[in-house]
């Protein structure tokens, strides 16, 4: 039995939380269901506001001290590392609330951070990439969380023109009729078409790779790589982050 | 805030227990993060022992006491409903054990029934069935566990042929190379055609429904009807029952 139990706490949205569990399994070794490693989601987005609308002032209640209780939660059942599959979560007004809480409560839980671990995947599979570019919702973009993280690693980092962030990427993500969140199993035509577009945008930016800094995005691009281009995934830089932090021996080569 | 959290016992194997959580996301009226459900899911396959193998008289030790004691953890923190998206689980000699630990324990959270519900979505969604053919593992199709289900509820159980079983079905699950086990993303073409032969073999036997009573099966097969015969998903019914007994105005209507 494995002592080192995983916590994820999903639920914004709601499908994120399974893509980073589905990860989870799929980058571990494992041959029986008794070899794969012991992991815990909540999936409780009922109970987090809105983390867009704080961030922009339209509501006073930080989601942070929720996200907290549901980490203390996942360490009453064992979880001793805790991953969070949400970028809006991990910008500093929330995540300071989320590790202040949980210091308060007294919890030993180790809590990885979404933007530093890609910026580390980035470093590890990737130490010839110094240009990197970045597509996101319209909330992650103006907020810069992918730009700064890069940044202080010593990457430059490369934003889609403003122009094409919202006429092209954020309506991909949103758009009530083709959008990846109105539409994603399978994602529709015109939204895989609206990123790949944004990717190539990016391409003659002369980038030498693309993060995909919203959970939707990885639905319309499952693609490790397109025509040479290294397209990352957070959750998934996420993921090998949380085996790695529990069962390295069974995190599977890339 | 929601106070009734959907508790699931995942793990057996690992994407079963996604693929049911899926479901209830996916079965859900919900607009936003904040309504969708509270569910909490446990995969931890690493501490309950093999289900065939202490059926079949191959290991002494009773699964049931391990998935108790999840169960158990998922009452601690709010889980007021549980599913266990495993057929061999609910095989009567596990089943009970889990029951009478929890009433021993004093539980008292509600534990539905993956075969049972399926019964109960064909009564309601299909009233005029009453010849039900049913696909699974040689574990389940030995154990009879979906056969004597159906008849209980006067209804005709068909299975396949033991050949078709054991040549076609029990490959396109287990086969090492292309079996649905090996390879669930995307399943092979073999695979699923194996699964559409044996469908069909039931078809030859004037089945009005076929159950896919194993986790795998709904991988290969997702369609919900083949040429006007309805094919059922145990843990799509099991899905829609946990949020019936939670919040059945959020039920989408299938």
């Amino acid at each position: 039995m494995k002592d080192k139990i995983i916590g994820v706490i999903g639920g914004m949205g709601p499908y994120a939380g399974l893509a980073l569990v589905h990860h989870i399994f799929d980058q571990t070794l494992a041959a029986s269901d008794q070899e794969h490693l012991p992991v815990v989601l909540f999936s409780m987005g009922d109970r987090v506001p809105d983390r867009s609308a704080f961030l922009f002032g339209k509501t006073p209640e930080n989601p942070g001290r929720a996200i907290a209780e549901q980490i203390r939660l996942a360490e009453s059942v064992g979880a001793v590392v805790v991953g969070i599959p949400c970028n809006t979560a991990h910008a500093p007004p929330i995540f300071q609330v989320i590790q202040e809480t949980l210091a308060r409560a007294g919890s030993r839980v180790r809590l990885l951070h979404l933007i530093d671990e890609t910026v580390r995947f980035l470093r590890e599979h990737y130490p010839d990439v110094r240009r990197v570019g970045v597509l996101s919702t319209l909330a992650t973009y103006r907020l810069g969380l992918y730009h700064q993280a890069l940044e202080a690693a010593g990457y430059e980092a490369v934003m889609a023109d403003e122009s094409v962030q919202e006429t092209i990427v954020n309506r991909a993500i949103f758009d009530a009729s083709y959008g990846i969140k109105a539409q994603s199993h399978p994602v529709s035509k015109i939204a895989r078409q609206s990123v790949l577009t944004a990717i190539e945008h990016l391409r003659q930016k002369n980038v030498e790779a693309v993060v995909l800094g919203c959970t939707e995005l990885p639905l319309a691009i499952p693609e490790m790589e397109l025509d040479g281009l290294p397209i990352i995934d957070p959750s998934l830089a996420l993921a090998r982050a949380l085996i790695r932090e529990t069962y390295p021996e069974q995190l599977k080569p890339l």
